[in-house]
């Protein structure tokens, strides 16, 4: 199961320009509050509206290719949160939204621009998805699950970190596995020591890109960062864009799989997040971690092929096409 | 300018069988009521949301191609109300949405099924957008845009027909063009009468497809329909899909224009309207109809290219590139 933040995310082509005239840092996310929001969805172009959001786009891709999965992430009673809600539910994710309350804050988006390299850009205002807390979680569905996994964009306010330490803490009591992804190299860098205790402690199998663990051991050398973790998690899934991935096994032992060929990368939203579905679909079906690579590649090279973050076509056929399940 | 409906399109693949089982007929408009619309939404896979509505389609068309044209058509004070108006503003049409006053109605969505044959199968639940009447429509903006176009689709309240029937007057009476389209089939249907008054009687430029006028002149024929508009309007544009588009002038004479290649087909929805759009731009700029007709052509290619009603990239740059302007 997964936990994350529940957000719609607004699509919008943009150039490098605009990316540095509103002070952006080009392929990284930054918080942004609701003025800064209207004020930036004001200058960009027409947008795309689809469901988007971390954690609960790996939980798209698990469905997708016919796993079993829930995710838990704080919608509105908006029309945003209305369209979050569908999307996730049609894909297959088993997803009952946590109740709003009397809150007012809206549903979460994130205001994306995509330059024309295929890059994007996130500007985040999270509303009410920021609102997560320990009554959130559902620990009997945490406890039922394989793998636990969490989204480090979540980990800011003290209630969210409760909500995801005792879902690790359930998670382990009933022998299961739990995951995590860095999200982000800034995020990182904001919670760096949270982050290094997770990996050492609590974390069996950590996904991070190559400037996320850079970032987290402090080195610009991928090498070095991968020998680093290596011991600290059962398993570390490095991913390295057209590079492919790595993954770093306890005992040091390093598999590098090459990426799945793309014709065209559009939009490199949601890269990551498919990654770790393709990854966590073959690790709770039983394959070996080169075919759970595969896999994770596969997800990431269709969701880089088209606007938005979660996959259009159906992960399941791919994969039976390309001879990996 | 552009008087329509102001609709957030939901766009979701679907199959043959789907369309079936909904009692929907393939390629048409039906309006929808709230309950079927959170029905159908139910039962529809996850969705892409973008601004649609067909007049608002053909505005931003206009705008794309750089032409000067305003939008008239309402949506509440919603976040779909906010998408709609962002969206349209941001391609560069001028667009000041009518205050939704005490009207509690939301923002109209069309629920747009695209089957593999690359057909759009529309529900439209139409919410505030229905509400348009006279006081909605500015007079004075009428009287000063070249061409005034209005969409078959909101000819359904009698508040609507009387703001389309008020700015037809004062366009004729500024000495400036009425443009029309016919919409939809099941629309002619409902309408017949009326739309045969307005094309004889009120409207300079007339848009149809081939199941639209030969529904108007209850023929199957299409050439005898063709004959039959003649002499009623200044032009006729009727649109054949892969046919191209055949352009009908007052004294009978007919010009066969073909369709502008298209490497593939993925959603159709947005032809008509883009057809429009670029044979407007071309007749307020002054040029001659095969010009016109190649216009309309190659913005129904674009927006048939990709999923959405509304181009993707700039119709100037299209244009200019294929020496058309």
């Amino acid at each position: 199961m997964c936990i994350g933040n529940a957000i719609v995310d607004v699509i919008a082509h943009a150039d490098d320009a605009f990316l540095i005239e509103h002070g952006m840092t080009k392929g990284s996310m930054q918080l942004i509050d609701a003025p800064t929001a209207t004020a930036l969805y004001a200058d960009m172009g027409a947008g795309l509206e689809s469901s988007g959001g971390s954690a609960s786009n790996t939980a798209a891709g698990i469905a997708s290719f016919g796993g079993s999965v829930a995710f838990v992430g704080k919608v509105a009673d908006d029309q945003l949160g209305e369209v979050f809600s569908h999307d996730i539910r049609a894909i297959g994710v088993q997803y009952s939204a946590p109740a709003a309350g009397a809150d007012t804050l809206p549903t979460a988006r994130c205001l994306i621009l995509v330059t024309p390299d295929a890059e994007r850009t996130l500007n985040t205002f999270l509303g009410i998805s920021s609102l997560i807390g320990p009554s959130d979680v559902d620990l009997d569905l945490v406890r039922s699950a394989e793998v636990l996994y969490c989204e480090g964009y979540l980990w800011d306010t003290d209630d969210a970190k409760a909500a995801m330490r005792g879902a690790m803490e359930a998670a382990h009591a009933a022998g299961k596995k739990v995951a995590f992804t860095l999200s982000d190299s800034f995020c990182v860098d904001r919670h760096r020591g949270d982050f290094l205790e997770l990996a050492e402690h609590h974390i069996d199998i950590l996904f991070a890109n190559e400037s996320e663990i850079c970032s987290l051991y402090e080195t610009d050398d991928f090498d070095k960062a991968a020998a680093a973790v290596a011991g600290h998690c059962e398993l570390a899934c490095l991913t390295r864009s057209e590079k492919g991935s790595s993954i770093i096994a306890a005992d040091g032992a390093r598999h590098d799989v090459p990426a799945h060929p793309v014709e065209k990368v559009i939009d490199t939203t949601g890269a990551g997040d498919l990654f770790a579905a393709g990854f966590l679909y073959g690790f709770t079906s039983g394959r070996d971690v080169e075919t759970c690579a595969r896999l994770g590649g596969l997800a990431a090279a269709e969701v880089i092929s088209h606007l938005g973050a979660r996959p259009d076509q159906s992960l399941s056929e791919l994969a039976s096409a390309a001879g990996l399940v």
